[in-house]
């Protein structure tokens, strides 16, 4: 509940948002991952095991892969990386994910994005188990996600909504805007905001949602902002949230992350949001770098732990 | 594109919004599908088929299914109803569809809802194969449906989409609001409103949605409606819809069927929406009955006919 009185440049004190770390929080969720998973493993279960498959040198995905692959070490995940020269065929890529698929020593599977230009992306992610598909984008555990079921959700749309429910973010009722539509990012954070808390997933955040994206006319996008008590931006356009867009007290997740030259010609990370100006306006904002991005390889090793408790619960029941 | 002048209680002349005749349309569409079918029979093809599994006694569900083998018999679909007695047990159900699900003699299989209280809805909605799935309700088609992937689409979602394309309802940029967040209804519509049209679904609606449910505020639902330039309502609680809610000109689409005692002690059906008083201020406006009921029907004509061609294009290219 940090909040602190901040003297603006007219001398008037004002108060700043809350600061939603990220970083720390990751920190806390890999700690009592790492906890419960040495629980499990005491219990005589074989420790969680994670393959992430890369195709190609997109210098990008290596160091994605190389901090998931360290983020699952540390918390007790047996993780290994499979690279695969970028002339790998779809066909013999499928071949490999099918034998992971029947690997009754790995619990998840990853195929890190983007592939090579020639793969269909969408046959390779439904090529994954289910049950395996720990980036949640199988279209069984995304049709699982929009009806409110449990199922495996996209690590990054999960971070958000941790994020708003660790930090005690009301939804009930409260009017949260999307901004940004994709299939991993804000489709997913939509429809969690509206699930049902009568619904099976045990989610029911039961937020009215407006989805925006790029038809939004921006005089639209400001008025469905301004009227939010919750905004989450995953557009990748630095500055598109101003301050003005914002309603005082209101939280302000910021998802986008973009590489940008400053007036000194320096390069540096930023989000969707002008957090200088919005900090002074919201009740909660999350900063980037050290906000979602943190939280997303957090959730990534949630769901590798939750699919090898599944599994090894499937395993039980029969 | 019939809209006419109306003179209101204080004397005053009103345009009257256009009536959105979904009797008429449903007529039209199933003419369309009739010689569509009929040109595709004289090319050597069976016609389609849909097989309506029916359980127990309900009467509305023996009216509904009678309604749907009746439509369907005048495309030129062969339908038959299949009937079975509420003692049947849910094994016994499945293993029922999974004949139809190898039945290469069977198009469409539509098992109608409510089940008896014992079984599971949603187990018996997945079994049904998704080429069948003429309903739209397997996880898989929810899934397809969410990516904005071509799938089978609910029949009365599809409904409500196809009345705002043939009316040219435009709806680029435009603000929609969908009151109601059921699977079936409310969810798919809202994700086709909000649907790129860079995407593979070829329905690119690209709609800024708002979706409002029971726990949305009423002063909020009525912002979010007089900010629409469509408002699609499917709660079933009547007069939910007032007209001060209604911006000028805005289209306003009924999905609610609640039979009310007026008065005069007459049962009557309606809708979600204070027709009489909105009919004044909107552009566009479906009645109930007569709006999106019989597209429903027609609509579910659509998949079978889809569903026919899709399993027969599949077999030509294996």
């Amino acid at each position: 509940m940090r909040s602190h009185t901040y003297i603006d440049s007219m001398g008037f004190p004002s108060i700043m948002a809350r600061i939603l770390d990220g970083k720390r929080l990751a920190s806390d969720i890999k700690e009592e991952l790492k906890v419960k998973i040495e629980n499990w493993v005491s219990l005589g279960n074989r420790a969680p095991s994670l393959r992430c498959i890369i195709v190609g040198d997109d210098p990008a995905s290596q160091t994605y892969v190389r901090n998931k692959i360290q983020a699952a070490l540390a918390v007790g995940i047996a993780a290994e990386t499979i690279k695969y020269d970028e002339t790998l065929s779809q066909e013999e890529l499928l071949a490999k994910i099918d034998v992971l698929n029947r690997d009754e020593a790995v619990d998840g599977i990853l195929v890190q994005l983007p592939l090579p230009g020639a793969m269909d992306e969408r046959k390779i992610c439904n090529a994954v188990a289910p049950e395996k598909d720990v980036d949640g984008f199988h279209i069984i555990n995304v049709g699982q996600l929009c009806l409110d079921m449990p199922t495996m959700v996209p690590a990054t749309a999960l971070a958000v909504i941790e994020m708003l429910k660790r930090f005690k973010i009301d939804t009930l009722g409260r009017n949260a805007v999307v901004v940004g539509r994709s299939k991993n990012v804000g489709m997913p954070i939509a429809m969690m905001l509206h699930s049902d808390r009568n619904h099976d997933s045990g989610l029911g955040m039961d937020a009215t949602v407006t989805i925006c994206h790029r038809y939004t006319p921006r005089e639209q996008l400001v008025t469905f902002c301004r009227n939010a008590d919750i905004v989450i931006t995953a557009t990748g356009v630095p500055k598109l949230i101003q301050a003005d867009m914002i309603k005082p007290g209101a939280t302000v997740i910021d998802v986008g992350i973009s590489r940008i030259t400053d007036e000194q010609g320096k390069t540096k990370l930023v989000g969707d949001v002008d957090y200088d100006e919005v900090v002074k306006i919201a009740g909660a904002i999350t900063p980037v770098p050290g906000g979602v991005g943190p939280m997303t390889v957090a959730m990534l090793m949630h769901n590798t732990f939750q699919a090898a408790q599944r599994i090894q619960d499937a395993k039980t029941l029969n």
